[in-house]
C-alpha cells in the first residue's frame, strides 16, 4: 500500500483517466473512424504549438524528432550552429556530426544564460549558416534559452532556419512558433502533455519547407515529405500508435477544458516560482541563472550526498525525482512542475527536501521552505 | 451495442486484459524497477526470435526497424539484392535507394513463389553483394518466402548478410534466426504479439555485427551500437515507451502460458488451413501459391466489387478485414489468423463471406465453406 508520487521531469505523472482512455480497443489505423480522430488531434496540436503550420505525429522518442529536423533541413557539409547548454544541446551537435554537417558548437556552462550577441557574431561571420539548433528548455540544467530573441536574429538570414527542441519545454514555457518565427519546433508526449512516452511531434514553417526542398541527407522513416503527403489525407505514412492517439485526444481535451495553453503556462509558472522561492528560503541555490518553469535544478549543498538524497526521496517518501547527469551526477536534484501537477506537489517536494536535508545534517529551519511556497501558492490556487 | 471483430492483418485484435495491463502507472524509465522489467522482456523476446543474439526494442513502427537494418549493415554504394514480392518488399528497395545503395530488385508477381536459383544466380555474378533483403511474410500478397533455403545460400558468402522483415510473420510462420542463419531479423508489436502499434524489435547476428563495423551510413536514433551499449546496462538509449513494455510483458507471459512459440505456430497453421480450405470449397481462389499462415488473401470473384465486399464485412457484420493494396485494390480481401485468435473467428469470417457473396449474386452453396472449415477445426481445437 505504499503511495508513490512522480515528480521527475519526464516521463511525468500520467493521469489514471488518460491511461484508461488509452485502453480502448485498438481500431485499424486505415479506417475513416481513425482518420477522423487523427485529423482532429493533429489539428488541435497547432494551438499548443501556436502555429498555423501542420504538426506531424511520429512514433518515436523526442530524439527521433530531433534527427528528423536535422535530416530534413540540411545537406551534407552545410554549416550549422548549435547552442550546447546541456545534455540535450550536446545531442544536437552529435546528430549534426553524424550527418556530416559542418557544425559549430557554442558550449555554455550548465545553468548559465545565453547571450544572443554570440549568435549575432557567429552569423555575421558565417552568413552561409543553414540552421541554428537549440532548446526551449534544457532539461539537464533546467535552463531556458531566449528563443524569441534568437528568432529575431535568424529571421534576418533568409537561408538560415531556427530549430527548437521543446520536448520538456512545450506547455511549460511559452513558445510561439509563428509569432516569434521558429522554423522547426518539436516535442514529445511524456512531459507537459501528460502522456506516456511513445510519440513525438514536429512542425515545419514555410522557411523550413524551403530548406527541405534542397536537403539531400538520407531519410525514410523520418522523411518530412512522407508525413506531409499523408497528413493531407488525414493519415500517417507508417502504422500509427493507435492507443497513444486515444491518450492524446484525452490530454488535448483536458487542456482545452482547463482553459488552454496560457492558463497552463501561468499555473506552471506559479508552481515553479513557489518551489524556487521555497528552496532558496532554506539557503539552497538553483543551478540555473535562467530557470525554466517545467522543472527546477537545485544544487545539493556541500557535504551532502546528492545520489543518496535522490534515493531517499523515493525510499522514504515514495517520491521519484531526477538527479544530475554527466558531471552534475550527485551534485543537483531536479524536480518537475509540469503536466499533471497541483500545488500540493510543490509542498510535498519541499517538505521531503527539508526533512531529508535536516536528517543528513544540513542546517535549516524546518517548515521555512514550505511556508514560503504556501504564501505564493495560496492566492487562488 | 454493435459488436466488432478485428480480423485485419494488423493492427490485430488486442486482448482487453493486455490493454488494462498497459494502463498501469507510468514509472520512470531510468529506475531499477523499469530496468529489471526491460531486461526480462528483452531476454524473453529471444525465444520468440529463436536466437541467442540480443533483441533490441525500438519505439517506432516496423518501417523504422527496416531502416535501422539498412543503415547499420551497409555503406554507401554497397551492392544489395532485394526480393520484391509485394508492397513491403518494394519498401526494402525504396529504403536502400534512399541511402544510395546499389540495389538490384528482383520483382515477383504478387502471390508467386520465389525460386532460390534466382538468388544463386545473382550472387554467383555479384559475389561482392553485401546484403539480401526479404520478408518472412509479405502481407500485401499473403505470401511466404523460403527463408531457410535463402539462408543456405547467403551462408556461403561471408560478407553478405541476410535481412528478414518478419513484421507480420513472427509468431505466425516459423523462423529460426540462429538455426537457419538469418543475420538481421525484425518485427513489430501490432501483429501476432497482440500489442497495439508502437514498438518494433530487431536482432543482429555476429555476421551482421561485423557488417555494422564497416557501415558508414548516417544513423542516430536507429544506431545499432547505441542500443547494444545500453542493453548491456538493461536500458535503451532513448526514452522507452514504458506502458508498451507492460503490454509486452503481458503478451510474452501469455505466450509462455499457452505453450510457447511452436504451440502458437501450430494453432495459427490450423486456422489458416481451415480458412483456406473453406474459401476454396465455395469456389474461390487464393492470391498466393505460397500462402502464409498469419493471413490469407482471397481473390474476389469476377463481377463482384471487392471494395464493397470489404465495406459490407464491417457495416453488416462489424468485421474489420483488409482489402488489396496498389493494383490489387478491390481485387482481393485479406483476413488474419494470427495473435489473439480462436476457431470461431475462422468460422465467422467464412460465414460472413458466404452470406455477402450470396447476396451480391455469386453462386455458392451456403454453409459449404463453413462446414469444410469445421471438419478441419474440430479435432481438438
Amino acid at each position: 500500500m505504499k503511495k508513490f508520487y512522480n515528480l521527475a521531469p519526464g516521463p511525468t505523472e500520467v493521469p489514471p483517466e488518460l491511461l484508461l482512455a488509452s485502453a480502448k480497443p485498438t481500431i485499424h489505423h486505415r479506417t475513416k473512424e481513425f482518420s477522423q480522430l487523427f485529423k482532429s488531434v493533429s489539428s488541435s496540436l497547432k494551438s499548443i504549438f501556436k502555429t498555423q503550420n501542420d504538426v506531424y505525429i511520429l512514433v518515436s522518442s523526442g530524439t527521433g524528432a530531433m534527427e528528423m529536423a536535422v535530416a530534413n533541413v540540411l545537406s551534407a557539409s552545410d554549416k550549422a550552429y548549435v547552442i550546447d547548454a546541456g545534455k540535450f544541446g550536446e545531442r544536437w551537435g552529435q546528430i549534426c556530426k553524424t550527418y556530416g554537417v559542418d557544425t559549430y558548437i557554442e558550449k555554455l556552462e550548465w545553468g548559465s544564460c545565453y547571450d544572443v550577441s554570440m549568435l549575432e557574431n557567429y552569423l555575421s561571420k558565417n552568413p552561409d549558416c543553414r540552421a541554428v539548433f537549440t532548446q526551449l528548455s534544457e532539461s539537464a540544467s533546467a535552463s531556458t534559452l531566449p528563443i524569441k530573441e534568437i528568432a529575431q536574429i535568424t529571421a534576418k538570414y533568409p537561408d538560415c532556419v531556427l530549430v527548437v527542441d521543446a520536448v520538456s519545454g512545450l506547455l511549460a514555457q511559452d513558445i510561439r512558433m509563428d509569432e516569434w518565427g521558429v522554423d522547426v519546433l518539436l516535442s514529445g508526449s511524456q512531459k507537459a502533455l501528460m502522456l506516456p512516452p511513445g510519440l513525438a511531434f514536429i512542425s515545419f514553417s514555410p522557411k523550413a519547407e524551403r530548406a527541405n526542398e534542397r536537403s539531400n541527407l538520407p531519410k525514410f522513416y523520418f522523411d518530412y515529405k512522407k508525413y506531409k503527403k499523408n497528413l493531407e489525407k488525414d493519415t500517417s505514412p507508417f502504422t500509427m500508435a493507435v492507443n497513444m492517439i486515444y491518450a492524446l485526444q484525452w490530454s488535448l481535451h483536458r487542456i482545452d477544458e482547463e482553459g488552454g495553453v496560457d492558463t497552463i503556462l501561468e499555473k506552471t509558472q506559479k508552481y515553479a516560482e513557489a518551489f524556487r522561492a521555497g528552496v532558496q528560503a532554506i539557503g539552497l541555490k538553483l543551478l540555473s541563472s535562467c530557470p525554466v518553469n517545467g522543472l527546477t535544478a537545485v544544487v545539493v549543498p556541500e557535504g551532502i550526498d546528492g545520489k543518496k538524497l535522490k534515493e531517499e526521496f523515493y525510499t522514504r517518501f515514495g517520491i521519484t525525482i531526477a538527479g544530475g547527469q554527466d558531471k552534475y551526477a550527485g551534485k543537483i536534484i531536479r524536480v518537475a512542475h509540469m503536466g499533471y501537477f497541483a500545488p500540493s506537489d510543490v509542498i510535498l517536494a519541499l517538505s521531503a527536501l527539508e526533512m531529508l536535508l535536516f536528517d543528513m545534517g544540513y542546517k535549516l529551519e524546518l517548515g521555512k521552505g514550505v511556508a514560503t511556497a504556501e504564501r505564493l501558492l495560496y492566492k487562488g490556487c
